[in-house]
């Protein structure tokens, strides 16, 4: 069994940092779940699940088919090197791919989180996520994407069947539906940037959530000043809904404006969320692609001087192991020591919309409820994509990886130096 | 686009009939819908996507990444002949897989309806599900599982991931969560067999629905009888809670006693949902895993006398055009003259449960509705899985399918053969 337990192997140290009994325990938003959140309880099936796990143990109560019936007998891909797309690639045919092959039983790996094959893919899952794939996000959140968020623990992760999906269950859980019979002072409110990817009013509204734009300018949501965030939540009129207590805001290319969030700005919203306890729900499907080198590169062409050097981040944080991690405009998740952000990535804009996959990091109470909620709706991304896109991102087959995919390795090298493959 | 209009070229006959025009039209059940699903308009970015299928079209507005940057080339499988597990194979290696390949683009394909390719099924689509999937089970289900609904017009479908989703989604449309502090009179109910499968109970009560279990036999639901079904809903006590709108039921291989419902009985389910206006949600996720042959060839191996052939069917309904889904013991839907059937079916049985792929069979009505909650969720199934089902129903490689395989084609012949393969 201690191969199934990635939650408490790295618990000690998000991030691998030795501080963490220094840093607060995140806080308590129970106060802030729906109706059906409070009520939900485990799975009583899916409980039973995770010893169907133990080879050779029998599955009578749990309905799980014989795998030996799948009617796929491997799935495979032609899948790209990341050379493909290197514009310095020293490999002399970039654009061959490599063959990715899952097999219907690979026997021989006994570890549950490197295991990749069809009898697992295919069977009945944990609503939390395939465990290779789980377990290599989650070891990627805690460690390189956010290693330095501020609570005692640090964050954990569901898988979603993309953002859309993960927003929907960040309603589930923070919102009951509000009806046009029930007083106005209980209606919801969402705040969000002056304009909204129109997918999210779709998804908000049919529940009697009342968008609640905050003033935009060209560094994002506007703190003070009328119209800005304090100003909305300080002179709040109930007579319109009750004060709001959920954020939507996508912070780096921003849809529809495009606007990148300033760092500093998000510390004064921060700041602002946890006077009014407002839960902020970060939706990043653009996030990775920041491309720190373009305005050097775009000088250099134009025989222009570089551009002066500016430090992507303000906050200070461990550093992930990965320079390209590390020029990376920071989240809010650093500045979180309450635990009140839930992060939502996906896969659509890094591999392809289709796979309709991603993931959900928040406080380890939030991500509990999360798993609740995928019980009964989703049960879990299929299996399909999460083990081709588990065998992408874990065995890479290709023996030098450039650096921008070196964070694709399971931990960083003692002493890091950018372009050498970390030890696995 | 006339390759895309796939709802409309059927539409005059619900499996191939004739005798359409005489059918009546589903009832509106408007009345049942939950606040949410009243207020739920169409998403607006969905109501552009149809237009990037027309080749060469620009895409500039809905956010699609270009599909040239998918670090898949091809998805590819080795897949199971139909005759690994038929008792009777002529093949001379039964056992011997087909090797499925998915291209990147596959150009030379101008029916949508027939092209599978990972430009298409990787990038975003529409909600009610990928084309040539979607053109597929619809047609299976309105001519061959399902041809004699007799409404006019015939049932609708659209995909779920699997029915796990398609039950949260029913409960999405038809259910307006109830609080504790809402008079007890309004509390919806649930009506389903004595015992009942445990996550439908973890899904719905959270909502505040109440369980209300009717008296079950051997042969499914009583009807009559203290306890029975007309009994629950003819003397039912509101200050318990609203008269149940809603009955979940399995009527093959019911979870956790087995019971199949009879035909009979089934008339007379119907009959009573119909005068005290029950939507009828039928999941079935063991329907196919019948076998009519199996008695007979038990009592020949013990060198005992063939049992009476029972008659699987005393429903009159128009041949599915296969004499294996002819033997299959009648659904709800050939009785569904109200159009208040919600049938979910799924994958997770008969290829693996995995896939998370499964599909919502109702009237056209209630299918929009189900598009809108997809639209807001899930927002399709995965690419992946909708590319590989599709490539493993649609183009069967191997050139003479056995007949319980030869459903797998895309129109009777005129006159069927058993063991035939129909023109396609």
């Amino acid at each position: 069994m201690a191969s199934l337990s990635y939650r408490d192997d790295s618990r000690q140290g998000a991030g691998g940092l030795s501080d963490d009994d220094d840093k607060p325990l995140p806080l308590d938003f129970t106060h802030h779940y729906s109706d059906t959140t409070k009520s939900r309880n485990a799975s009583k099936i899916k409980a039973i699940y995770k010893f169907f796990q133990i080879p050779g143990i029998l599955n009578i109560a749990g309905g799980l088919p014989n795998a030996q019936f799948f009617p796929y007998d491997t799935l495979e891909a032609q899948a790209a090197k990341p050379e493909r797309w290197s514009p310095s690639s020293g490999s002399s045919n970039p654009s061959a791919p490599n063959h990715i092959t899952i097999p219907h039983d690979d026997s021989t790996q006994k570890d549950l989180l490197q295991k990749i094959d069809l009898a697992t893919a295919l069977q009945y899952g944990m609503a939390q996520g395939y465990p290779p794939l789980l377990g290599w996000i989650r070891q990627f959140t805690r460690d390189h994407l956010h290693p330095g968020v501020p609570y005692k623990g640090g964050p954990e992760v569901v898988l979603t069947c993309g953002s859309t999906d993960g927003f929907a269950k960040a309603l589930n859980l923070f919102v009951t539906p509000w009806r046009t019979t029930d007083p106005i002072s209980s209606r919801p409110g969402l705040l969000c940037e002056t304009y909204v990817y129109t997918n999210i009013t779709n998804q908000a509204t049919p529940l009697g959530v009342q968008m609640v734009p905050v003033k935009t300018d060209e560094s994002g949501m506007a703190v003070s000043g009328p119209g800005g965030l304090e100003d909305v939540l300080a002179n709040w009129d109930s007579s319109k809904g009750k004060r709001p207590h959920l954020m939507y805001t996508v912070t780096l290319g921003h849809n529809p404006t495009g606007i990148l969030l300033s760092v500093e700005r998000k510390k004064e919203i921060y700041a602002i969320c946890s006077k009014y306890d407002v839960i902020i729900i970060e939706d990043e499907p653009y996030w990775y692609l920041q491309f720190p080198e373009a305005s050097s590169l775009e000088a250099e062409s134009r025989g222009l001087p570089p551009p002066p050097r500016s430090s992507p981040s303000t906050v200070t944080t461990p550093s992930s192991g990965f320079p390209f991690l590390d020029s990376l405009t920071p989240s809010f998740t650093p500045l979180d020591t309450d635990g009140r952000v839930v992060r939502l990535d996906t896969f659509s804009k890094t591999v392809a919309p289709g796979c309709r996959l991603g993931w959900i990091t928040a406080q380890p109470a939030l991500i509990e409820r999360f798993e609740r909620i995928t019980e009964a709706t989703t049960q879990q991304p299929s299996g399909f994509v999460q083990a081709l896109i588990s065998k992408l991102l874990i065995s890479p087959p290709h023996p030098s990886p450039t650096p921008s995919f070196s964070l694709f390795s399971h931990r960083p090298p003692p002493n890091h130096q950018a372009g050498n493959r970390p030890a696995s």
